[in-house]
């Protein structure tokens, strides 16, 4: 092993121990958005209902307002008759009172008149005349309605705590009245892409040896999907001085920097070089026992986390993927991220594995068979072509073909 | 059954149906988007490779490039050994050959010099001086390296036709430098609240009787969520001409119009008149078999989606849910949505339904068990509490408490 890679993999931690341990202090700063910008932002301070809700009983049904007790016992053979005392208008207060031996026509939605304590459904009755009504069923208390408080009691949490909103989420907020919602910001993440064989994507014509910046677009993509912001820097040389200069005027302006590193050893080595020169407590590690994406340093400069990933593309983007992304969250103040799609399969083929390290493994996905695809991790093409990926865990020295595997799906 | 109810549910079709056959033709316009706002967007036309991808044979290791007939039978007790011709630049053209008995030093990532058919990685080999190398094992033709066109071959498609693209898309086609992307515009999808009990979400205090729209930010998410673009049309009173002028205005600047419909039969009816009149082919439904949910009208007019939801905020989601976020995605071209999050879970108690009917619960799920929760449809707390829902399909007459379900995660 060379000097430069015997440096560079010193502190070789599992994903596991970096998912836990590797929690620098950073914040996003807290912003206010309105409802229609909320959709999975997450909340910053605990959203209660300021008063019950829907805040007045109300009719679930379509049909007449009664007290319960004056239905028991009806019968198609021998109604209950109560006469028809006026009807409720939908959205406004109730006019008329319900009293012993009386009804009140009321539509779904509509506020319960006074002395009121169940609806029956307007097919369980008969009306007589226009002021008689028969009721054919006996009601029972609370039917044919919601309480004043049902859907939420005054000081009722209404969105969980560290969660991204979701659709509901914002229904219940509306309802409540809950218009301008104090969230977490989104962490502004700068990408810094280095390699002197980098050409920004809209390059028309390559010189040989050159190939356009791929990882940095797909990393801000993952950036986007979980909730931070992202930034570009540019293209920086593989120079010490160079990338040390970019990197400090990124972690004045981010919550968290992504160094897409190059690929050779030696830009490698300038990179580490460079984020080891940023700021205390500095390097957390210089590895992970990770394939593909060993060569991946995280570091903690001054509260904001570094991550220096590997120069494959491929490899880059699955550490972004296991790593970055929570980092994102965490910084963010999300708790509860949204759910992964995942789906069960048959292994198609033995995947050897060593034990204390992590594998992902890019595969497709056809009639309940995983089929693994396989390639240099330089290849977009394996994660294009794939629907999505089997992790072999850290205890793990294989996972044996035909055995079932959860596929975590792409989306 | 009123008169008013037998019209309303006049034509009856099941969820099923409604997804294969409702198609009015309405698509959204195509856009030209860049690489930086392509996540999640829809591709146009067939996006496909100008060149060769990575465009050149590259290392994939650190080492020296070789011909691998140059190291047959090497082994750490008899070495090959090569004269190093020079080395390969990051970023650069090479300037030397790899010539019978030579070797070239090459990075990771670097182009491969003529000549060279394999990479020999740096840890098997020794320098015996710097211009002498042992090679300590035999290397195999391809060996180390890719090929010019092992990523994409030219004309080859680089994200697939119909799919919303993701982050890895975005990669590639930053590496075969399209950027600037032919993509489905975001339909435009008008909601328009009615209900004369409804008052905006931001008013302060209520008179009894009132509610705050709720349903529409709620809809306006699932809308982004499908890919969609919302507009407000605002709070409609329950009254025939003002709908229909509403309606008339949103089908001019929209795609899809989704209509929020008061909750009593008299704003329904109103509702399904106003619709009716908008224009050919008219409604295609006046309800579903579908529980929560049967008060939903489908309707085509002049190509545009025209979609009556039920009053109740649970169940107009629901339906959204189901129907209109597929018709929101076909009118955006896009034919493979993303995965939906799912979990497989024993049901906790009995799930009754009717044949024919679908029906959609929302359940809790913890420690493997998904745990129903049932009340009104008006109630909104019961799809804030949920984690996913349960579908209890036509076929069914309902679920066995105890029987594995599958859960749909709300995200």
């Amino acid at each position: 092993m060379s000097a430069a890679e015997s440096r560079e993999f010193f502190t070789v931690r599992t994903v596991s121990d970096a998912l836990t341990g590797f929690s620098p202090a950073r914040r996003s700063a807290v912003e206010s958005v309105t409802l229609d910008e909320a959709l999975g932002r997450v909340p910053a301070e605990r959203l209660t209902a300021r008063h019950a809700l829907p805040g007045f009983a109300r009719a679930t049904v379509d049909g007449f307002a009664v007290r319960a007790s004056d239905t028991y016992g009806a019968s198609e053979g021998l109604p209950s008759y109560l006469d028809v005392a006026g009807e409720v208008r939908m959205g406004e207060p109730p006019e008329v009172a319900v009293r012993p031996g009386t009804a009140v026509a009321i539509a779904t939605g509509a506020p319960l008149p006074a002395g009121a304590d169940a609806v029956v459904k307007v097919e369980h009755t008969q009306t007589a005349t226009t002021e008689l009504l028969e009721v054919l069923r006996p009601a029972t208390p609370g039917e044919g309605m919601v309480r004043a408080d049902e859907d939420a009691t005054p000081g009722a949490e209404l969105a969980r705590s560290g969660r991204p909103l979701r659709p509901q989420d914002l229904g219940m907020l509306a309802a409540a009245g809950l218009t301008e919602i104090a969230v977490n910001g989104r962490p502004r993440v700068t990408i810094v892409s280095t390699g002197d064989e980098l050409v920004p994507p809209a390059a028309a014509d390559l010189l040989t040896g050159r190939v356009r910046d791929a990882t940095a677009p797909a990393l801000a993509a993952l950036v986007r999907e979980a909730g931070g912001e992202p930034q570009f820097a540019g293209i920086v040389p593989d120079d010490r001085d160079a990338l040390s200069s970019t990197l400090g005027a990124a972690l004045r302006t981010s919550d968290l920097v992504v160094v897409s590193a190059g690929s050779s050893v030696g830009a490698r080595d300038e990179t580490a070089a460079a984020i080891a020169s940023l700021g205390e407590p500095g390097i957390w590690c210089h590895g992970l026992a990770l394939r593909p994406g060993k060569p991946t340093m995280l570091a903690d400069c001054g509260g904001v986390p570094v991550i220096g990933l590997p120069g494959n593309p491929r490899s880059a983007l699955v550490v972004f993927r296991l790593i970055g992304m929570p980092i994102v969250r965490q910084v963010g103040g999300c708790t509860h991220p949204p759910p992964e799609s995942t789906v069960r399969a048959r292994l198609e083929r033995d995947l050897p594995s060593a034990a204390g390290r992590l594998d992902v493994v890019q595969v497709r996905v056809a009639d309940g068979e995983a089929v693994p695809l396989f390639g240099s991790s330089s290849l977009l093409s394996i994660l294009t072509a794939a629907d999505g990926y089997v992790v072999v865990p850290e205890a793990a020295t294989g996972l044996a073909a035909g055995s079932e595997v959860e596929v975590t799906l792409y989306r």
